[in-house]
Order: structure tokens, then C-alpha cells, then sequence
């Protein structure tokens, strides 16, 4: 079972409007919302790939249940630690007129060392084959919480996918993670100078079991201890990018949790498609299966 | 006890950002919600300036719970009607850079033919002493609803206040109601060409008992039967206009309220003084109650 961490979860709130006016009152006309944060879109991209998954997080207040009861109705097994703190909100206004996104993000619910380690105390080693980690840390969460957990991991023998940039990736890297990041969280986490096949080496110098680096239409690169990989799509896909990263770290976290040897270029030629069939979506989380399918035998990988 | 009727309640929900960009990403900075829908600033203004009041309309989900909470935590008594539906939010972005309010209005909740018939059975005609009823109707309630609640209103001995525009407007005045609309919502009622001396009058022609229409910072025109009279804001006020016209209508039916005899001057002073302070202050519902009382004895009332 694949257990996807989300600390800063949130009921993620869509309205569409025709026209978004500055200064102008508008008439919603559909309202959309579930279960956000980036742990969940690796959470939902694993289960539409066909895996278990566990979804963790903090859940607190009115919006914390409505957060739960969407997981629950999304059929997303979930071992969500109650806060005294209000779940936040994200509220996105689509515009009719032209598709632009505009978000709104409430800041996350305060989490008190008592609930931190409450979260911890409930991590259930024992079932999970991988531990997933991705996305912000809410107000009270120690700044180095990924390294803390990807060593816990470590000490259960339980790998650990962190998604994080700047510091906590360096963090997570020394801490023997497989780490995942895009292409300016890189150079954020190692200067503004590194490239890609570089930096994602070096994490790996750094201590990581292995990084992956996503660098959007241009692919992604990994590297481990047998080598680095660099995968590029099959063809340029127009959409929605938020959520394309996500889907990669949940093709790597299952990876991981089948347990069988882990196969580098088999797991960047179908992280490369996941997140080109997550970017045919519109909703981040969501993912085109059949052009998953589609592209996976397609796509080209090559050794660095 | 003024019982204020919001038959389309709201959860509020305002958000603070730095500047608002269209197809941005926005850090809240503050969120603000309670209550709303016009009947519950009426409610508002009536319990700061002294007068106990009973708010009422239907609450539905979770957003129905926080609107009842808030209404609880304010000190308003509320006697409401739950629905299936899920009560709407609205959402208020300010921007800090220039004071733009960008508003978003969810639809409101569909209310069942049971659900209606419910919130009348209810009504404690017995408690109150005047009826108030404003703003937009959610689905499902008949588009007659407020001139029905003013007929029975009759029957029960109980004046009502009607805040309507358009052809409820004129429904309202027909079944005998104290009727208040702005001036635009009176030219939608009787046409463009209509003063508002004229429609003031004409709508006590068609049957209200009394109709008092405000006109922003020109002040208010009030006709009865024994006359009509117009008020003036003692000086102009920089502000938050929302509200302003709630605040005359709590004036309006905490005068009637009180069932001594209806001295429509003095109504009108206290109605222009109250809406003044309303605009003082940064949040419909709110007034400022020094403003209210140094502006009351300075009001001019003129007959017609």
C-alpha cells in the first residue's frame, strides 16, 4: 500500500464564472470542490493506475470533514489526524471567457507539536510498502519534517518518495530518500546555475537513493546508483500542467511499492507518460488512462 | 421582537490579498467569514441600535452549520429552517493595493415546496412584532413569497417590512406592506422616467402602508398616508455603501416595532442618520453607533 502524506491539505474549491472583472460582482455558475494538495493528486493518479493507497494528512474543523467525506466518496482509503485548526480552502475562478485559472490560498491550519506527533505515533509501517510525501508544510510543522520522516522510513525499511524543493530537498536527500522536484526547485535547492542532469546527479552524491528531476514538455531525468536516464514525451500536449509533477511521483511511489527490482528506465518511461495523460486533464489529480497506455510503449529513454 | 427574514442566507467568506491579478496565484492573508444575505445586516443594525431581534431562513450542510454558529456567536437569536440543500458562500476578495472588493456569489440553495411550507409553519407570529424580509429568493421559493409572507402577515395583526425591487416591489406594496427599495429598484418596479417623490407616492397608491425609497448619498423619501417627506444625510461619507440600505429598513421596522404611534419624520431622520453610520463602516451589517447618535438630532426632514 502506497501511503501519500499530505501535511497541508485542503478542500480544493473551483467556481466558474463567464468573466473574471476586477472589482465586479459575479454569478457563480458551477462550484466544484474536493480533497486537495498535492499529496492527494499522487494519491488519486495511484489509484487510477490501480494501486492501494493510504492517504495521510491533518484534518480539522467543518472544511477538515468535507475534505474527509470527498476522499471517502472518491473511494481513497484515509488516515487523516484530526487538528483543532480549520482545514484550509483554495478557491480557483475559471473564467468562461478566456480559461484563466485565478487561485485564491488560504494560509494552513496552525498543527501543535501534540498533533505532529500524533501523526506520527498512527503511521502504519507494517502496511505500508512506501512512504509519499509532496506538497507544503502547514504552520508548526518543523521545517525539516520530510527528512524526519524519510529517516523514520528508513529506519522501517520502508522507501521514501519525498517531492520537495530548496532546502528540503537537499534535506531529504541527505536523508537517504528517493527525491522528486521540478527544474526550479532544483536549482533553488543548488544554484541557479546547476543543470538538470547535474543537479540530479548530485543529489544522488548527496545521499539520495535516487532523484528524478521533471522539467515539463522536455521531459524528466533520474538517477541512481546504476547510472541516470533522461525520457522526453511523445508529443507536445496542451492542458493543464498542475498535478503533471504529482503524477510522476506516484508512478515512482508504486514503482517502489511492487518491490521487485527497481528498473530505472521502465519507471521514467511511465512517469513520462503519466504526466503527459495528467496534463490532458483538467483537474490536477485526474489522469487520461488510454493515452497513458497509449504513449507508455512509445516513449524513448536514454542513458546520460 | 423583530423577526428578519433572509430567505437566501450566505456564508460570507472575505479574503485579503495584496493585489488581485487576473490568472494569478494569491496568498490570502486574512479570512473573515459570517453570516450574511441582506435580512441578517438588517438583524445586525437592529441589535446594535438596541432591539431584539429573530433572525430567520433556512440553513442546509455544513455551510448551513457555520452560518448558524456565527449567527450564535454574534448574540442573534435565530429560529432556522434546515434544507437538504447546501447553504451558498460568498467570496470577497479586497485588494490592499487599491481597496477593490471582487465579488463571487455561489447559487442559492434549492428549497423543496416542503422545505417552504415548513419555514412558514414555523414562523412565531406571536413573538413578533414586525416582520422584515430582504434580499434575493433562492431557488424553489415561489417568486410571490414576500407579498404572501406580507399577507399573512396581515392576518396575524403584524406590520411587515418588505425590501424588494422589480415586480415583488409591487407585490409587496399591493398586499399591504411597509415597502423600502432603492431608487434603481423603484424604476425597474414603475419605469425609467418615474421620480422618486412620484413612486414613493404611487407605490402607497397601489396599497402599501407606507414605502420609504433611499437613494444613496441623496438621502430617503418616506410616504404614508398622511404625507410625504424627504431626509438628507447631514454630511457626505466615504465608505462601504453595502449595508446602507439594510440598516434604514432595521430603522424602518424597529419603529414599527416598537407599535407606538408612526411618526414617519422622526423614522426617516433616525433611517438617514443610521445608514450614514452604516457606510462608516468597513463591513455590511456593522455601524457605528457614535456617528448614528451625533448625526441623529441634525437631520433635516422636509415635507413634500
Amino acid at each position: 500500500m502506497i501511503g501519500a502524506v499530505t501535511l497541508n491539505l485542503a478542500l480544493d474549491v473551483t467556481y466558474d464564472v463567464d468573466e473574471l472583472v476586477v472589482g465586479g460582482s459575479h454569478r457563480v455558475t458551477v462550484v466544484r470542490q474536493r480533497a486537495g494538495g498535492k499529496g492527494v493528486n499522487v494519491a488519486r493518479v495511484a489509484a487510477t493506475l490501480g494501486h492501494q493507497v493510504l492517504a495521510l494528512g491533518f484534518v480539522g474543523g467543518l472544511t477538515g470533514e468535507l475534505v474527509a467525506e470527498e476522499l471517502f466518496d472518491a473511494g481513497l482509503t484515509a488516515l487523516l489526524t484530526p487538528i483543532a485548526a480549520e482545514t484550509r480552502r483554495t478557491v480557483t475562478v475559471v473564467a468562461a471567457s478566456n480559461g484563466d485559472a485565478t487561485v485564491f490560498n488560504e494560509a494552513g491550519p496552525l498543527v501543535s507539536p501534540d498533533e505532529w506527533r500524533a501523526f506520527n505515533d498512527r503511521l502504519p509501517w507494517a502496511r505500508m510498502s512506501v512512504l509519499a510525501c509532496s506538497g507544503s508544510l502547514p504552520p508548526g510543522v518543523p521545517a525539516d519534517a520530510y527528512a524526519e520522516l524519510a529517516a523514520r522510513a528508513r529506519e522501517h525499511g520502508v522507501p521514501a518518495v519525498i517531492d520537495a524543493g530548496g532546502a528540503a530537498l537537499v534535506a531529504a536527500a541527505k536523508a537517504g530518500a528517493v527525491v522528486r522536484a521540478n527544474a526550479s526547485e532544483l536549482r533553488d535547492a543548488l544554484g541557479p546555475d546547476v543543470t538538470i542532469d547535474a543537479g540530479t546527479r548530485q543529489l544522488v552524491g548527496l545521499g539520495a537513493t535516487a532523484a528524478v528531476i521533471t522539467d515539463g514538455a522536455n521531459g524528466m531525468t533520474a538517477a541512481g546508483p546504476a547510472g541516470a536516464w533522461r525520457a522526453r514525451p511523445v508529443e507536445r500536449v496542451a492542458g493543464n500542467p498542475t498535478g503533471a509533477g504529482d503524477a510522476c511521483t506516484a508512478v515512482v511511489a508504486a514503482a517502489l511499492a511492487d518491490g521487485v527490482e527497481v528498473d530505472w528506465p521502465e519507471i521514467l518511461r511511465a512517469a513520462v507518460a503519466a504526466s503527459s495523460a495528467a496534463v490532458l486533464t483538467p483537474v490536477a489529480g485526474d489522469l487520461d488512462l488510454a493515452a497513458y497506455r497509449r504513449w507508455l510503449p512509445s516513449i524513448a529513454v536514454e542513458p546520460l
